[in-house]
C-alpha cells in the first residue's frame, strides 16, 4: 500500500495512494487517525486492504497539503556516510560502523513545506535519503529478523547547513536547523518494494539539473544490519524514523559548491515511492512564529 | 524552590523540598500534574510559595522513588567539552563552538533507577554535569536574555559507553545506551543559586573514591552563552534539556582506566542542588522488558 499522510480542510488524515489519486483512509476507519500511529499499531488494519477495493471517493493528490507521516517521532537516528562515493568526495575515511547522528522533530517538515535557509549561513545544502519507520519496536533485533521491524519507506532530504555541521567534529548543529529536514510525502510499505529497498534509483533535481543521481543498492549498510546495529544500543520504537545516508553529489562537494538558493524548488526522488520537493526559503522571509508566511 | 517529581505509590506527582523533608505539591494544587510541565507553563504557581507556607503533611525525601522532572522532554542537547582539562585529557583540541550531541529518552532513566552496562562493553563511564530545564522558549534568544529562559538547574550523569562513543567521529550511540544517563532527582530554581548557576562544587563519587572535582565556574561555554548558541540554529521549548558537559577525572582517562562495575553505586553531585545516585547493573541481570528485574 502506498499511503500519504495530509489535509486538504486542516484536519490531518492518512489517505491510500494509486497515481494521481487518493482515497481517505480515516473517513472509512476513523481508528486509523491522523497520521500512521494506529496503522503501525495495529498492521491488521491494511491487511487485505487494496486501494481498488476501498470504499469512498477519489480525490487528486495534489489537493492534499501533506503532513509528518508520524507526527512525533520518538528518536530520529540518521545514518551520515553510507554511500561509499560520498564519503569519499566528504574528505571522510571508510568507517568499520555507521557514522550516526540524531535530528529534532523541529528540524523537520513535511514535504511541500518550506526549507528554511537560515539568516547565519548561505551553505545549504540537499541530501536524499530513503528513510525507514519503524513498524514493530525491538532491542538487539537480529539482522535477519530486522526486515520485519519496518513498517514503510519515505523519502528524506537531509537538509544540511554545512559550516555549521563542521563547527566541530559533531555534526548536531548543522543537521539540526529548524525547517530543514523534508520528510515524504508517500510511504510505501514493504510488500510493494524490493526486499530492504535496494535497487531503487535515488535522485535529487532543481528543476532540470540533476544534482545527485544513485541506487539504493549502493548503501554500505544495508536497512537490515542498520536496524540490527541500532538496535544494540537502543530500543527502537514504533513510529522511529531512521535515514539511510545519502549518496554522492551533495552540493558541497561540487566545485563550485551548489549551495539552494530562495526561490529554488528542491526535489529528492527514490525510485517506486515519490519525489519529496522542497521550496526553499530564506529565514528572514518567515513569519515571526517561525512558520513560513 | 527546590522541586522533586516521584512518587511513594506509583503515581507521580511534583514535590516541594526542604532539607530531608518533601511536601506533595501536585495534591495542594492538582493542577500542577505529575511532571514539572505545567509549572514550566505557569510559573505563577510557583510565585509568593515557600516550602514553610506550604499546607500539607511533611514526609521523607527518601520515601519517595524519583521520576524523571520532565516525562517527555522534546530535546536533550549535551556539550560535550566545556571544561579545559577534560578536553585535555580526552586528547582534543580546544574547540571555539561547543561540541554537541543529542541524546534520546530511552538513554534516560531517574536519579535511583538502574545505571545499565550493556552486555556488548565493559567500558561504562561516569560524568558528572550540570543540567539546566529550558522554561519559556524561543528562538535567537541573546545571550543577555538567556538566563531568563531557565526554570531551574538539576544533575546530569551522562553514562557513556566509551568504545561506541568512539566507533566513529559521530558520538551518538556510546552516549545513547538504554538507561545510562541519569537525570536529577532535584530541580532548584535560579533564584536559589548563584546567577548561571556558577561557582558551585561538582563532583563524581563512587563510596569514598572522589572521581572528579571541580567548579561549574571553570566552564568554558556559560549556561546563558550556551542558550544562545543553541538557540541560532533550533526552537528552545518549555522542558528540553540541556547538559552543560562534564569536568576531569572520567573513568576512560584515568590511568589505568576506572570503568563502573556492576554493584557499584555512582554519585553525580552538584552543590546546592544535590546528588544524582545510580546502582550499576549488567544488562544481563535485568529483566526481559528491559527495566530492571
Amino acid at each position: 500500500m502506498k499511503l500519504l499522510v495530509g489535509h486538504i480542510d486542516g484536519k490531518s488524515a492518512v489517505y491510500a495512494v494509486k497515481g494521481e489519486a487518493a482515497k481517505n483512509l480515516t473517513r472509512l476507519m476513523p481508528e486509523v487517525g491522523g497520521d500512521l500511529m494506529q496503522l503501525i499499531a495495529n498492521p491488521a488494519l491494511l491487511a487485505g486492504l487494496s486501494f481498488d477495493g476501498i470504499a469512498g471517493e477519489e480525490i487528486a493528490v495534489s489537493q492534499i497539503t501533506p503532513a509528518l507521516p508520524v507526527a512525533n517521532p520518538g528518536k530520529i537516528i540518521c545514518l551520515g556516510l553510507n554511500y561509499i562515493d560520498h564519503i569519499k568526495e566528504g574528505g571522510y575515511e571508510v568507517p568499520d560502523y555507521p557514522a550516526l547522528f540524531m535530528r529534532s522533530l523541529d528540524s523537520l517538515m513535511p514535504a511541500g513545506a518550506p526549507m528554511v535557509r537560515p539568516s547565519c549561513s548561505e551553505k545549504l545544502d540537499y541530501e536524499v535519503e530513503l528513510m525507514l519507520i519503524v513498524g514493530k519496536g525491538g532491542r538487539h533485533i537480529a539482522e535477519q529478523e530486522a526486515l520485519g521491524h519496518v513498517f514503510g519507506y519515505t523519502v528524506f532530504n537531509d537538509g544540511s547547513v554545512r559550516d555549521y555541521q563542521r563547527k566541530t567534529h559533531q555534526w548536531t548543529p548543522g543537521k539540526n536547523f529548524d525547517q530543514t529536514g523534508a520528510v515524504g510525502p508517500f510511504v510505501v510499505t514493504p510488500d510493494e518494494l524490493p526486499e530492504g529497498a535496494t535497487g531503487l534509483k535515488i535522485e535529487s533535481r532543481v528543476g532540470d539539473e540533476i544534482l545527485q543521481s544513485a541506487s539504493t543498492s549502493d548503501m554500505m549498510w544495508s536497512v537490515a544490519r542498520t536496524i540490527s546495529t541500532i538496535s544494540e544500543y537502543t530500543t527502537l520504537r514504533a513510529g522511529d524514523l531512521i535515514a539511510m545516508g545519502t549518496p554522492p553529489g551533495v552540493g558541497h562537494a561540487k566545485k563550485p559548491p551548489r549551495w539552494l538558493r530562495p526561490g529554488e524548488v528542491v526535489e529528492a526522488e527514490v525510485e517506486g515511492i515519490g519525489i519529496c520537493y522542497s521550496p526553499v526559503v530564506d529565514e528572514k522571509d518567515l513569519s515571526t512564529d517561525g512558520r513560513a508566511s
